[in-house]
């Protein structure tokens, strides 16, 4: 895993009438600060980045269908310079949180139903900013992303 | 409405890969304190209640389907005391923010699709002696819960 990245397991309360899904307490391990907290739908098959936060953290789970999540770390201080992760979170199977801190370029992909959803609270409101993006297809970046699902 | 009870709307950013939809920033104007998110998922027809939290405020939206709310005020305080009212949230049609102080019953019940999904942020992480519970049917809530969906 990419120097700094966490995966924690995150409870479901089973009840027949709907299970209850937990995501962050203040108490968590992995919370400092609260930001904000939103959500992005992800078409199936449809890519969403690339991203890199110079100051925010995202913490993210996948409370529908299932997303698949590229990340690749460009930090030339990091002990995992120039390595990628590839994770997938769901519902269903993989139901955790992904702690991305920053300076990880990072994008994901809707990889199941025909749209997935992910929650994200971050540390810092939305800051234009404070974030810069490059294209699906880009010359530093060497992921292929899998386009046949 | 019942006094305390606030709906704010929210901002859906479209997006033809999946769109974004807000939640709640630490600069909104209901926002006063992190303690926890979670989601809670309900099957159609299926109603989860009665439910008084004694210190804890409810920040709720509802991201998937479609979700009735049932409040009932018996603060003897209140200026709305023996108020009800029925809200329903829902990702396409009413995407608000549903903010319920402390002292108010609610219970609520899938109305769309086989399980929608409330998100909600509280302000003080959970905490069993601070909440109260009634079932379903009982002699203090008038209510009328509607099974006839």
């Amino acid at each position: 895993m990419i120097e700094g990245v966490i995966l924690t397991g995150l409870d479901e309360k089973y009840d027949d009438k709907g299970s209850v899904l937990h995501m962050i307490k203040s108490s968590s391990r992995n919370f400092c600060k609260f930001g904000e907290i939103y959500f992005s739908e992800i078409v199936f098959g449809k890519f969403k980045g690339w991203k890199l936060h110079k100051k925010q953290t995202q913490n993210i789970c996948v409370p529908v269908g299932r997303v698949r999540f590229y990340l690749y770390d460009l930090r030339d201080y990091s002990e995992t310079y120039k390595q990628a992760s590839i994770i997938e979170l769901s519902r269903d199977i993989n139901y955790n949180l992904l702690t991305i801190p920053p300076g990880i370029w990072y994008g994901f992909q809707g990889v199941n139903i025909s749209r997935s959803i992910l929650a994200n609270l971050v540390d810092i409101p939305h800051d234009p900013e404070e974030s810069i993006k490059l294209p699906e297809l880009n010359k530093f970046i060497p992921i292929a992303i899998d386009y046949e699902l």
